[in-house]
C-alpha cells in the first residue's frame, strides 16, 4: 500500500469524512462580512474568564464541544485530538482540551496549524489509528498581541501591511464514514525563508511558502488551478495575496480567478481598521468550518484546496534579528 | 483495516523500522555517566553560534544529518520531518531544519515531544505516507533557562526537586524495512492535571500522566510489566520516579524492577549538581538513540516501552497561577 504521490503529497485511497465542524469567534469577527456564518459569537472578549489565555482556551473548548455535538458524537468516541495555537508552549490548547481526557498530539505550525491538524487527523483516520479524531486550533487578538507585540494599553501604531489576529477557534471531527465533505489528499509544507524580517508584514513572509505548497500540490496531483473551485490560503492578506499571484504567475500558474484568502474575507478592511486582513490559527480554522465547508457540503464548490499559512517567528527570534520563515500545509476537500 | 487496540493504543500490523539514529549533546552531558554513548559531544555550549537559540538549532541540524548518514540516506529520501522543542513557537526546530527543505510537521509536547515525534512518524510510515521520515527534538540548558526561568547571570538558587535541562538533540530515521529495531506500537497520552503548581518539581507534575500512559499501554496490549525488558520514562527524575512507582503500585502494578528514567541516567546527581535529574526534549531523545536503542538492536533488551514525559507550562501560565499538567506518549520498540 502506498498513498504517496509526487514529492510531498498524500492521496487517500479511502477519503476521510468531515463529520461535524464548528466555529466560535469574538465580537469583531461577528461584526465582519462572515458574521452570520459562525456558530457562536461571543461579545465578551474574556469569555467570562480572568485572563486572555484562559479566554482562548475557552474558545477551543466551546468549538470542540459544538463540533462533537454537530457530529452527534460523545467525547468518548473521539480517539485523539490534534490541536495547537500561537501561544508559547501551546498553553491555550493544553488548558482548553485537557478536561476532555482524550489523547492529544500537540502541534505547532503557527497560523498554518489548522492545515497541519486536518492533515495529521486525516492521516490518522485513513491509517486506521482512530475511527474519529478531532482537529482544532485557536487564536485570540489580545493573547497574541501580548505574546508577540505590545501591551494593548500601549496603543502602538500598526503599519498598513500588518494583520489583525482573529479571536476565534475552529474544530472539525474527522471520521471514516458519513458527512457530506471528504478530505481526499494533503500536501505537506516545507519551511521556506525568503529572507524578509518584517513581522508587521507577515503576508509577504508567508507568500513564498504558500506558493510552494500550491505549486507542489498541482504538480503532485497533476492538476491545474481550474481543477479547484477555490484555492484558499489562510491569512496572506491583501499584500501577501498579490505576492502569491506574482510568484505563481512567474511559474505560469494563474490562480487569480479562483483564489480566496480567509484573512481578506473575515474582516471589512475599510470599516474595521484591520489593515492587510485577519490572521492567526483561528482565522483559517473558523472561516473553513463556517463559510467554506458548507459550500463544499452543498456542492456549490466541488473541490477546494485549503492552504493555511504560518509565519515562523517568536519575540526572541525577532529580537535577535532573524528572518521570518513561512510554512503552508495543503488539504484537498471534495464534495462527497 | 484497523490497527487500534484498547482505548488509546495502536498496534502496527507492519512494524516500523528504525533505520538510523544519532545524538548530539553538550559538555556536561558528555561528562555524565552516558558520555561515551553519544555520537557527538560539543564542548562549546554556543555551538559556534551567536545565541543560545541558534546553538540549539545547530544541535538539531547536526543530529539530523548524523542520523541520515547512519541510515545511509540522502535528505532527498526523507519524506517528512516530525520535530519540536521547548522554545516559544518552536523556533529551535524551525530554524534548525529549514535548510533541509523537507516537508515538516511541527510538534509541541513539552519534554514528551520525542515520544510524539516517533509515534506520528511511525504512523506516517505504517500508513504509507512516507517510506522514510525523520523524528527529532532538542533542548538546550541555556535557551530553556532563558525561556522558562531566570537569566543565567542571575545565578538563582534551585531546589533539590528541580531538574537540569539537557543540552542535546536526538534524531531517528524511521522507515518501512531495514534496521535492527522496530516500533511495534504506540500509546497516545492524555493531558493530566494533578493540580500541582510547582514548576521546580516537574517530576511530580508529570508522574500522574506517565502512570496513566503506562497503565493504559499495559491494559491495551494486555501485557504486564515483565513483558517489557525496560519501561523507560523521559525525565521524571528521582522524585517523579518514586511517585510513579507509588501510583502504579496502588493499581497493583509493580515496575520497580524494570523501570528506568532517562533523566536519572544522564547525569551523576551527586557529582554534577543536577538535583532531581536531567530534563528537556533532548534528554529522552538523546538517551534513547544513544543508550537504549543499541541495547534493543543487539537484543540485550528485546522489548522496551519508551515513555517520554512532558510538563505543560509556560512562563505565562506559571505567572497566572495555573497548575502544571503533564502528558506522556508511549512507544513500544522491539528487537527485529
Amino acid at each position: 500500500m502506498s498513498q504517496m504521490i509526487g514529492e510531498q503529497s498524500v492521496c487517500f485511497e479511502n477519503p476521510v469524512s468531515i463529520l461535524g465542524a464548528a466555529s466560535v469567534v469574538g465580537k469583531k469577527e461577528g461584526e465582519g462580512p462572515l458574521g452570520s456564518y459562525f456558530d457562536m459569537v461571543c461579545d465578551d472578549p474574556m469569555m467570562g474568564c480572568k485572563c486572555w489565555e484562559e479566554a482562548e482556551s475557552t474558545l477551543q473548548k466551546e468549538a470542540a464541544q459544538l463540533a462533537m455535538a454537530k457530529a452527534n458524537l460523545d467525547k468518548q468516541r473521539i480517539r485523539m485530538i490534534f490541536a495547537g495555537d500561537l501561544l508559547a508552549q501551546s498553553i491555550a490548547s493544553s488548558f482548553g482540551i485537557m478536561d476532555f481526557r482524550i489523547p492529544v498530539y500537540g502541534l505547532y505550525g503557527a497560523c498554518s496549524t489548522m492545515g497541519e491538524a486536518m492533515s495529521l487527523g486525516a492521516m490518522a483516520v485513513a491509517g486506521g489509528y482512530g475511527d474519529c479524531v478531532l482537529s482544532l486550533t485557536s487564536s485570540h487578538f489580545a493573547s497574541a498581541e501580548k505574546e508577540f507585540r505590545f501591551p494593548l494599553a500601549y496603543g502602538n501604531q500598526r503599519p498598513l501591511s500588518a494583520s489583525w489576529t482573529v479571536t476565534g477557534s475552529g474544530a472539525c471531527v474527522l471520521g471514516k464514514t458519513g458527512g457530506k465533505a471528504v478530505i481526499t489528499g494533503v500536501t505537506a509544507g516545507k519551511i521556506i525563508d525568503n529572507g524578509l524580517k518584517d513581522s508587521m508584514n507577515m503576508g509577504a513572509c508567508m507568500a513564498t511558502a504558500a506558493s510552494d505548497t500550491i505549486y507542489h500540490n498541482l504538480i503532485d496531483f497533476q492538476r491545474s488551478p481550474k481543477d479547484y473551485d477555490k484555492i484558499i490560503t489562510g491569512d496572506l492578506g491583501s499584500i501577501g495575496q498579490k505576492i502569491l499571484w506574482d510568484i505563481l504567475g512567474e511559474r505560469g500558474i494563474d490562480i487569480r480567478n479562483n483564489h480566496m484568502d480567509c484573512g481578506i474575507e473575515i474582516f471589512d478592511q475599510e470599516k474595521q481598521d484591520t489593515h492587510a486582513g485577519g490572521s492567526g490559527c483561528g482565522c483559517a480554522a473558523s472561516v473553513f468550518v463556517s463559510y467554506i465547508l458548507p459550500k463544499i457540503e452543498s456542492g456549490e464548490w466541488k473541490r477546494v484546496l485549503f492552504v493555511p499559512t504560518g509565519a515562523l517567528l517568536s519575540k526572541v527570534s525577532f529580537s535577535e534579528g532573524n528572518s521570518v520563515p513561512g510554512i503552508a500545509h495543503g488539504v484537498v476537500v471534495d464534495t462527497k
